[in-house]
């Protein structure tokens, strides 16, 4: 098994962060870098079939990409700890909260990032207006999420799951462009800092 | 077990439609007019705990929203015909492509649609830009898609899966704004004729 992965890209380090909770660190990684074009390059689209990162590529030849669906599959060979939720109501409540982070705020934010961030130029056509509306659906999400953790530890359950994860790698993507969480969210700063102080912060993390 | 639905919205008939293809019509139906926004009253807030269809409400007052979560969640007690996947390798296969479509295809035409037509100027506030950016990404999508069904039948694997179900619905949603596929997308139409043709396509589609 081999997961080509992307230091600086933000749905890779879901995948980094999942891994290092579980304490696997036996996977090979290929390193990938997207703003020298690596992943359009033929020799990758072949074996990936996308021009995507994450790629999980399996023994028997399967690229699987998308970052949520490689967790998954990972979660069924390394099952502890548990972060899809141990039973189909506890899973639908973590898929729940989960899909509400990912196309509620991270979506959003890091499409905000990517037609803000002039480094980023070379991977979209950036459009000021895009940006703004993606930042607003992004702020009201935030500010849900923030009532959410008013009084909880973690976002969907009573320890961390994959909707936590998701959550933390978009907040940290984003300050890219100077995102930093209000001063007024308390619900959310509290979970940021604990989540930040977690080993696995650090997976892959460079700077 | 009750389902908060709505007609016309592009995600609750995922449900209906994955329901039926189950052979499932045992489950109390509650109508949601989103246009007159009854998801924002505070009666169906306090019930649902977002402004979303669908959402399913368990016996013991558990409310579940997204309709992915929603659909395998039913999967886990109706698990025939299956659509999720048998084992972790195919079900990682169809979450893949899943995402692909809804993240790649249909979240972005829904939200071209939701800034374009003029009957859901009180949902959004609709900015051209912002339709014409996601329509751009959508068309890119369908080329892919197209490229896939080349020689398919059906999206992720052998039979219908949950792939299938999320393109379809985002393909009819967008005939609100005169969306046809293109004439030279030969997989794609033949597999929409074959998807239309479904029993299930019905269901619950008054017009």
């Amino acid at each position: 098994m081999k997961l080509y992965d992307s230091l600086r890209a933000p749905n890779p380090r879901r995948v980094r962060w999942f891994l290092a909770e579980k304490g696997v660190d036996d996977i090979e990684i290929v390193d990938i870098d997207l703003l020298k074009g690596a992943h359009k390059q033929k020799s990758f689209l072949d074996r990936a079939g996308a021009a995507n990162v994450p790629v999980l590529e399996l023994d028997d030849g399967l690229a699987l990409t998308e970052s949520i669906a490689i967790c998954r599959y990972l979660e069924s060979l390394y099952p502890e700890p548990n972060m899809f939720g141990r039973d189909a109501r506890e899973a639908a409540v973590i898929e729940m909260w989960t899909r509400r982070v990912e196309l509620g705020l991270a979506n959003p934010l890091m499409l905000s990032v990517r037609h803000t961030h002039p480094a980023l130029a070379v991977l979209e056509n950036q459009i000021p207006a895009v940006a703004e509306n993606h930042r607003g659906a992004a702020d009201r999400a935030l500010q849900a999420l923030d009532v959410r953790l008013t009084d909880r530890d973690f976002i969907a359950a009573d320890r961390i799951t994959l909707a936590d994860i998701i959550l933390v790698c978009a907040i940290d993507f984003a300050r890219l462009v100077r995102f930093r969480l209000p001063e007024d969210m308390g619900g959310l700063r509290r979970w940021y800092a604990a989540m930040s102080a977690r080993p696995a912060a650090k997976a892959g993390v460079t700077a």
